[in-house]
């Protein structure tokens, strides 16, 4: 008999909306052990709100995010809204008992998100930070493909995160361009999710040393957000208080050493997350905007036949395609959202900590903190 | 106020599941003008189409098809069936009034395809024909670039449609590889897909000549399918009576000529649908395993700079994309099916005739017809 | 010792330069066990040849070609003239005794063709044929892997051969576009190189069946060319008298189908000569454009990882590599041209014959030859 | 009447190879206002010397570099001799008053290299230093685009230069990998290439701030070095003294900021030297690999077009082109020191300083200076 889990889902912007997707479509696919009921939506705009539970299949709506706390028939609290808000939901949710599944990055600052691991850790409940990359099927061969010896001990690791769609200067001051809501720019946006994929995927850093620097320092004044990456601005200008692009290198604890770039300053990426790791028996590079397929190198082949091969990560064998289309019919950005939802089931079903749960949410934060201290001392800083 | 078109589905393997999720995925991403309601599935094992109709949403379940066609509360018939049994199903489903849309290829038969058309002309039908590639948002691109006079007279096109997962030997009798159920093998599965694609953005075919060929002649017996495309077999053969592969040349009736293979034999090319197309004022190339991108060469470019640029057709200004993702973000196979039917629902609720629809799809089997023929007279066919 | 091999080269355009930078690096990078000896380059504008012999390095130059075969000094006769006089240098030279370097296509008609490999066969001299593609490592890497099984049984080749230098209907009347001096057109030009390649990788061909066109039929008359590929015309008009391309499938004798282009009409292509393979066990992709990559696939690789791998040929390991650069360091067109030179030197020194040779043009006609008929005829015409 | 410039070369390994090759072809490919001629050749090994001056073409061969300096027939010497001798030779070279080329890195300290510059300024010589990668026709393209504002304002450079010949543990210490005669490891190396090309395409460095790192620590002491860059070792073990890796971050006087990174333990990578630049109106992306290709990005294309864009740089109009093959035949390594030797010669023909020379070989090295400086502080420094 497959578990029910009770969904209420604060949030109904850019996350919600994929959220939502996931939770809706990963039955129809996956067998899993536990099947999320879309209970309620929750947002503070009544008609926004509404329209979004119809459109996307909500049994009922809140508008305050306390209300689905309260609520008896949630199980499972999902929190898509801003950073500002994280720790309140989540210490929160965690206090009355409710697992929970958590938009990246954790919080504006490290010693919130430290509150929030508290929280859920005091609470005993079930958490897990939804870094969705790691569900890309080519991500997790990868994973395999290191864990099985495949590239060896690991040297370098080189990743970026390019974006370009704020380079208009005339792009108005969202709430992602204001530290206070957004607690960094590019470095908590993206880099983020760089900092997440290099310590599921080389380790642990060790230390840093890098800087922010923020190209257009004024912007026009919000007038209204017009879609998930587009927004109208006023004749006024703002200050800027998040970084535009942010830089570092990077050291980790098995030795191998990194360079990290998250901007949004790269004309023509659109969202180029590429990685790549060389170690002493081959080399793995993986890059968002062709999330599926994956470049491997092994120094162990013929010598006269070596080469970057490029696999199509879309074969039954691969993780999570058996859910999905034949060979080569490739899948998307939404994808990554629906396995994630499957793994989380998984893991409520049969009671084991999701993962990434608030622990890599911490770690990550810790990273994003050094970085942003070297930038003010221009000096490294261990983790 | 939106219309509701009530669906019925017959088939539920491998097309009925992507037909099942645009259909519950389209009015969740698209501002359509009608809406589907999932109204029943239709299968011959019962306890298969009860678990298809929970799982994919449907809200009730049939295991006869002419039960689909005799219901009240179904305005669209979804032919989802093998090819042997697509007469049958659309002549009825015409003769109840009911609008239709049918998977590829459209008949085993020239003489079968045109008898439908005539059918739902009589009957006064709507009528699509699921050619789902042309959905991509990259070959809505392509078709708007070739109708702005961007590739000029079009000289050259370069069509294939490559796949390899019948190269084992020991792969069996699958329903793909007899002529009874699947009319031709490579050549109406895939081809038609290429052949449709270069109608719609080429033109009209004048003459073919072509070949097919049979690389494995016999195979193990089936015993029951497994998945999409694979399946066990037994120790006794029989005879493959499909092509593996088809080539022919082409001429087109605005002097275009082309060359157009389709192959279930080419090593490592799992989905390989491409095009290129080359005109007197630049080229474009599509292939559906990046379907994400589409490559295009202007001879107006200067003449320093020229080159073949790769778009990543994901831009809020590109076809369908501002109903999904930001930029970069990419979408995948299934995406084509729901934006297919979005299409669908715009031509019902504004009582348009859907495109493609019979029309393409018996233009598309005179051409295979005509290769068919080519095949067997060693000579030029005309269309 | 090393044996000296005393050169007349005839003809100083395109090929004539190509040619001698060939004889003039051979030896800085190769160790041949014979050196070739630049003693003259013949044409029949004096000045223009004796600018050539400077420049180039050439002894002596001569206006006459009978005179560089009645010259006792000389040793192999290299002919880079126009097709037309292919064949009365070439029977003149083997009269003579010289060994012979030829151009390819090896002549306008597979008749003449015929009468040279008579001629040289009857006098005993060597003889090569300059199809240089073959001395790219990357197809001699892609002929030692299909010899070692690699591939396993071929099923698949198709091949293209993409230009479009003479797409501006402006463009003049040069003695490429006319039947007289070219033979044909893109077929033999460009056309014989992958007929060759298949041959070389592929094996014989058993049967074509193919078209030529002409897309532009008219163009100014020529007033002179200006460089390799550049040329001004007047403003009276003549008729193009050759194809513009050449398409045509063809079955080979161990089985395997393949399509075939040609043509100068590919926007935005500009050397873009490509092949790949499929076969039972796996594929192999090169295009000129990238001369110094090889794409491979293997089906024997371990199911998740399986893919098409990009092989930098350059290692020392490759063929010919050891003689040129480091790993990474890139080679280009010329080489071709001084591995072919090296490899004729070997045959010389070892009283070898090269390869490829009179028979391999020979047999490269008969296809050439074939595809034409089967143009005029429509059907399909047995090598 | 074209001018004479009689050459004298000292070193006749992997560069003196490289160098003898560019002045033997320069002159039969272009029309430059100055020929080489290759008078002698110098080495201290009289057998390898004799032997390399008779099969790349110099007149004479000397035994020791200050009988290249003596001889009054030699107008420039060409320095390809280890990094720890550049400066006493330059300088004697400079006080004998002959111009100079010079193998890069310029010297193993800055020092060295300020001393060299002064030296050639009080002598009033012309002087080049060969940052050959500057001749790549890509980069000469992409030094025009930015010069033209086709990427607006830089906002980022991202270089790398990676490398894994010395993955191997048991490689042996030949002279790269030693402090005494190298300098510094991959930093002077293969990260002067990149740094003179970030300077060269988006301005001057103003701080850097990065580490050196060295994976392997001890190797077989060498036995004799068998190519250019293969070796043989002993038994026993010597300590590594220079850099296996260096990585920095960077920031210009223009307000771009970069990464950087040049690596020997980069598996799979040849001689990847690969470089991104983000500006505000575009973006341009060149890897060494693929040489004959710029990749190129503009925002200004319509938004439904815009992509990055592969030119192959092959046409007439290209730099340096014309005096090569026609479109699509692609140049290799080798002819960046041929059309170096031609930008050598106009100069000296003109009497004008040549570009780079050793003011920007003091400016390399006062940034590999810097980095150095920096990985022994962990802080930014100021160049």
């Amino acid at each position: 008999m497959v578990k029910k889990i009770n969904v209420g889902l604060i949030g109904y912007k850019f996350m919600g909306k994929a959220h939502s997707h996931a939770f809706k479509d990963m039955s129809m696919f996956f067998d899993a052990s536990a099947q999320p009921v879309m209970k309620a939506i929750c947002g503070r705009n009544e008609e926004a709100v509404k329209d979004a539970a119809e459109r996307w299949g909500w049994e009922s709506y809140e508008t305050s995010w306390q209300r689905i706390i309260e609520r008896d028939d949630i199980d499972l609290v999902d929190i898509c809204t801003g950073n500002d808000s994280h720790r309140d939901i989540a210490i929160a949710a965690a206090q009355a008992g409710k697992d929970i599944l958590l938009e990246k990055p954790m919080a504006p600052t490290l010693a919130e998100a430290r509150e929030m691991l508290d929280a859920v850790e005091k609470a005993g409940v079930k958490h897990m930070i939804n870094f969705n990359y790691r569900r890309c099927p080519a991500i997790q061969l990868a994973k395999r493909l290191i864990g099985e010896g495949f590239v060896g001990k690991i040297y370098h690791v080189r990743a970026v995160y390019l974006q370009s769609w704020i380079m208009d200067p005339d792009f108005p001051l969202v709430w992602r361009l204001k530290k206070e809501s957004a607690g960094s720019g590019a470095l908590g946006d993206i880099g983020a999710h760089i900092i997440d994929l290099a310590r599921f995927l080389v380790g642990e850093f060790s230390e840093v040393n890098g800087f922010l620097t923020t190209f257009i320092k004024e912007r026009p004044i919000l007038i209204e957000t017009t879609g998930d990456l587009s927004a109208k601005g006023s004749q006024e200008k703002g200050e800027v208080t998040v970084d535009d692009a942010a830089l570092f290198l990077a050291r980790f604890a098995n030795g191998a050493v990194g360079t990290f770039e998250a901007t949004r300053f790269a004309n023509g990426r659109k969202n180029h997350e590429k990685i790549e790791i060389n170690g002493s028996k081959g080399s793995i590079v993986f890059n968002f905007e062709r999330m599926n397929e994956l470049e491997v190198f092994s120094s162990e082949d013929p010598d006269y036949a070596q080469g970057f091969k490029t696999i199509l990560v879309t074969e039954e064998v691969h993780p999570y395609i058996k859910a999905w289309w034949p060979p080569g019919h490739i899948i998307g950005y939404e994808h990554t959202f629906v396995n994630q939802v499957y793994e989380l089931m998984e893991a409520l079903a049969n009671d084991r900590m999701p993962e990434p749960n608030f622990v890599d949410g911490v770690r990550c934060q810790e990273v994003l903190d050094a970085v942003e201290r070297s930038s003010d001392t221009g000096t490294w800083i261990k983790i």
